[in-house]
């Protein structure tokens, strides 16, 4: 057992926070600026400021780390973990580094499960930045924590599929970049449980395809993201060959993609956790009421005291997690994977809540990332279904492990 | 020791939910759409539906019942506070009635301490519900629980007062019918600790007044109720006449306003979470996951379980402050109003979290008012100072009460 | 609505007060040393200051307030709540008042359903203090939350009924001077529901009757009360006339001696819960640390304020719940009455959680009051069923309630 | 970062489950039963079926594991760790591989600071497993959170000190097989606030050393582990070669002690929350209510997945604590040894509780294990100072880092 980083994970660890500190930060307003008085607020990835830092990412190395392998930065999940958390620090550090979600997780399964002509059409441009994706699964009528509610339909037709379904809460897709959908319906209703969905890929031009119109969280439309769309398909046809693996395998492909998003979400929300109690302690320390700082009030303390302790135990988790993930595989690390689900969203919620409540009435307005940061999390606790839907499988599995247990 | 509501509140809360369900529940939606097709969209009085409104509230003598003796409706706290509750379930419904904040406690103030000349001019309009108001009391720069700390100047200048300073969170005031503001400032910096402080009248035309922005709570800026300016004075002269009472007075007065001014919030938020138990039941009731709707999973079960035993609890501890003003005055009920301010926003922000839960990411959005209320119950931590400060001067408060007790 | 206590309860109030001073409170350690020098330490009804203390208490018109009617205090529920709590907050001045449970529910199920002959045998001497009694009813094989599952069986032969069954908690069974017990047992599993169970009779020195053993709670046995038994019936035989009302009342007897039972229990709670935070208070002046007293500090502030409002809240419920049981009876007080069943021990547990905290470790131990109270108030999640059971059962009928809501 | 337990670790971890399995858990009752039977029931030491198990731990080569280096089994703190987790099982594992506490302490404070005299008078037999020891710190009249409270005195007085004062809650001090104690005490209250303190043994035999009585905790007295006596030492002299360092030096070896001891106690309470899990997990799927096993209902679901959540981030943070002691020394490990004090207690007593819920009122009894762990763990909360010291600490060396904090 050995908790010091690798020296490669150190040594990117360096040279992302000095890229963050000399280019990303000084960056942001700039960003805010020229995305606030362009033509289309959603098309973020169009910003000059944005493309100028990413011109610097790939120079230094600093691209697509987050994809094992020649085509990424052949890092372990392990490795590209602490990296993930710093580049939850800035909203615009993911774009920049290309690592933003939902596109690194769709970038992962075309790099695993697609097929050449897949990989050269789509892969190839999405790994240069040239375009953004979408993932489209989850959908407005039904619980679709159980995947066996998905109601959108992918039936073949000769040499096409056609798709017909309605999804919300598609990330990125207001953005008129987002230029390809992974799209996940069912194929066969009729089949197992887990073999009647398929994922299936649409680009945005195609006759049928309709974004309706983007969802606000806690009134924010996080435009700077692309958005949150809810969206139909009406008789959307595509050629059979964007099918990604075979029919039936969209629930298997759901798992893969699943686990190192989980690791990138939360470390990202453990950056995000850092850069509160940053914020809050700077707070305490300068604000000062009925005289003394209020870094000196108990409460204060005790807060501080808390969100550290808290955030300790949850890192290490996540951790622990993407070791697991790297040496026993996704499926080992299941339980551990639905910790840190569980675990992380609450726990930096906690904290975000705790800094604002420092900060004052400032902290819930636009003078202060918290109020945005806290949306976001709040969201996570929704995301791949509600908490209290892997709360109950993991009691499940654990009462399962209890009842196997031997002397040992 | 009684708790029955007496004939008059039973009679008027009959009324008032019936004007609600057939009134003002249709109306939401036209006064949101009148509102968004506005030229001004921070002018929310001005809105043809809400005038509708509120000539039937008038004519069904269901106007300024907020305010006791003949100007209002003549209702003591503990008659009023069951009604305010009700009008906490929508948000069109105090505006509707005249009994919205911050115009509510401004009419306290003139109706309290206003002279004869001040009454006739802002007074009137303001209950004919012909303009609206604003309070100027919070500063950026400054904790400004501890009222010490205002940093606004009132200063005597031959027949009139010169007002410099700056001032935020003033709800209401980017509605261009605020015609008139209370400005809280110091006449005296260099008298006792709660006689430097005084409140004076400041119409919106006065030269000098400038509206710098609206603060955004999350991503919302609540233009429906005027939203919340960023507000600065410089040399803004008026005639000294304009002075509410005495030089000195300004902490007295804004104690005065206080009291009737937190039943009002607290009774409201428990409409607030009435409506959220509402939509969490009914949301449970109809959505199904794994097979069965969710109100049948036993953590859902604990959710409403607990929202029920904790809003009753609160409700009464409201109700027996409101009772407590009404028979021992103010000062008697001090720590009783503490203690509302500390535990009303926290129940009702953990029922709204639950009820949004149980929603899914829809509770979020703008598909459900939920999000919204959240966001306008978090601030209530924040309102009059955070509750920190309130907790730390009751626990004194109860020290000191405890240091004293005899045997009885 | 009026929240003052009638003249009644005010003057009770005084005179309880006087007694538990000037009377109750000196005789605590007197008490203690007395059983711990008797024979039979289960045996406290014969400690000699107790029998002082009741002959005075019978003098100043204070014994057997619990009881309505001429037979007791002639109190409705909401007057004899305020002077519960008031007993509360010493273990000794129940047993003095002749107010202790399982007595009082006891005298309650005969004064109620118990014929002239059961009244005169066992109502009197219990009224009088002669004798005490317990109630048996809880049984270790069994969820008895679910009544049932009852296991005891009542069976009628000839002119008599046969019980044979195991209970366990029975509590003030292991005094010898326990002369009678009611036990719950089914006399005919095959009827309906809530109609399979009786309650009958049985004097302690019957044959069959067996005392196991006294349940510890933590480490304590609390062989002040008599402690909790563990026994069994085997082949008990007593006449048919024993039986309290007929043959399946069982379980509404239950019902009907729950009802004042909690309210009891739970007032006498946050009588525990005041002397908690007077303990708190008293401990947080005198203390000091780190140069000052641990008043001072912020987090032991909040506790004492969160303290102070949160047992306002529940005495508010509480009472409401008695006076809902005066007016419209227990069934109208059904909801009230589960949830303060649910609220009170929580509430409780968090305030003396925290005085302990306050106290150091003495405060867990034989120095402080404090670590028994917290063990008597950790049963009361469980008595009469776990609070889980009655939050489930309260979303239950929160549901109904909502799905049956009109407009008003 | 690796989270794999080295060869060594997984050997001895095998090993020590297959000795708990076989020869400790078996010989619970019978220890309980011999130590009833004694004639000193504080003199746990001396029941024959321990002195059983220790020869075989010997043999096995399960013996002073705690200690590193020659003496003891020469494992790492992070070696060490998972195996002092695995003692946290039953109450009669550590004192049957002489690793209980607080004799490991004393061992380890002799092992790096004694003399060779008091090496070979005191440490020898300690390890042997012949005598027992104490530590004297805790003090009754003041907060000794803060050490320089201390109120004993050690005065020289030629070739001997004389120590006076008084000590409380001293583990193990009430068996008489505790035939040495370290006693802190001042040598110089005018010296520097860190060197007035100094530790010297005082055998038990020495004239002037008075043992009072037993505390308890929650009403157990934990005979089995000596108990937690009040003790006066009045006039005491021992040699002066009996100080342990120099005068000045208590301070320093008391932070020294406290390193690998938080860690012991920490990793042996995460054996407690295991065994509850397990306790929890075996009892809900067994007993059944309302007609299915109490495993299957959403709350209890809730608490089980809860549980598994926190005690991994938990361990997790502990090891990694052992870690950094291993690696940087206790200093550089000083904010997680605090995080870890603070975080074990309330998580393992929040998994006791809801463990001791799923039991039922049993839960409570002599019937099951956990009414006493949770006595036991609730103690940590004052060890060594309570939280709240720990956390202000904490929350200090936070925002100092915050404000020292570069790019980086």
């Amino acid at each position: 057992m050995d908790f010091a980083l690798d020296t490669t994970t150190e040594e990117l660890r360096e040279r992302l926070l000095t890229f963050l500190h000399e280019k990303v930060y000084p960056a942001e307003p700039v960003f805010s600026e020229q995305l606030e008085a362009a033509d289309d607020r959603w098309a973020w990835s169009r910003v000059p400021v944005l493309h100028e830092l990413r011109a610097q990412a790939r120079e230094q190395g600093l691209w697509n780390l987050f994809l094992p392998g020649e085509e990424g930065g052949g890092l372990t999940n392990l490795q590209y973990a602490p990296l993930a958390e710093i580049t939850g620090r800035s909203r615009l550090a993911p774009p920049a580094l290309n690592c933003s979600a939902p596109d690194t997780g769709n970038m992962e399964v075309l790099s695993m499960f697609g097929t050449e002509k897949q990989r050269k059409e789509w892969l190839e441009p999405l790994l240069a930045g040239e375009i953004r994706s979408s993932f489209a699964m989850t959908e407005p009528d039904v619980a679709s924590s159980d995947a066996t509610n998905i109601g959108t339909r992918i039936e073949r037709d000769g040499d096409h599929y056609v798709v017909n379904g309605r999804k919300w809460w598609i990330t990125g897709a207001m953005n008129p970049d987002a230029a390809i959908f992974i799209v996940m319906g069912k194929t066969d209703p009729s089949a197992d449980r887990h073999r009647q969905q398929s994922m299936i890929l649409v680009p945005r031009d195609t006759p049928g395809v309709e974004i309706n119109r983007g969802m606000t969280v806690f009134g924010y439309d996080d435009a700077d993201h692309g958005g949150h769309a809810e969206m139909t398909f009406t008789d959307v046809r595509v050629p059979a060959e964007n099918l990604i693996g075979g029919e039936g395998d969209g629930f298997a492909i759901a798992q893969a993609r699943l686990g190192p998003g989980r690791i990138h979400h939360c470390m990202r929300s453990i950056g995000v956790a850092e850069r509160a109690i940053e914020l809050m302690c700077d707070r305490a320390a300068e604000r000062v009421a009925f005289g003394k700082p209020i870094a000196d009030q108990g409460v204060v303390r005790d807060w501080i005291a808390e969100a550290r302790v808290r955030v300790e135990q949850l890192r290490l988790l996540v951790l622990k997690t993407a070791w697991l993930m790297d040496t026993v595989g996704n499926k080992g690390a299941h339980t551990e994977i639905q910790a840190i689900k569980i675990a992380t969203p609450r726990t930096v919620e906690w904290i975000l809540d705790k800094a604002i409540q420092v900060h004052g009435a400032g902290g819930l307005s636009q003078d202060s990332p918290l109020a945005g940061l806290f949306a976001g999390i709040r969201t996570l606790r929704f995301a791949d279904g509600p908490d209290e839907v892997h709360k109950n499988a993991l009691a499940k599995a654990e009462l399962k492990r209890q009842q196997g247990r031997g002397t040992h």
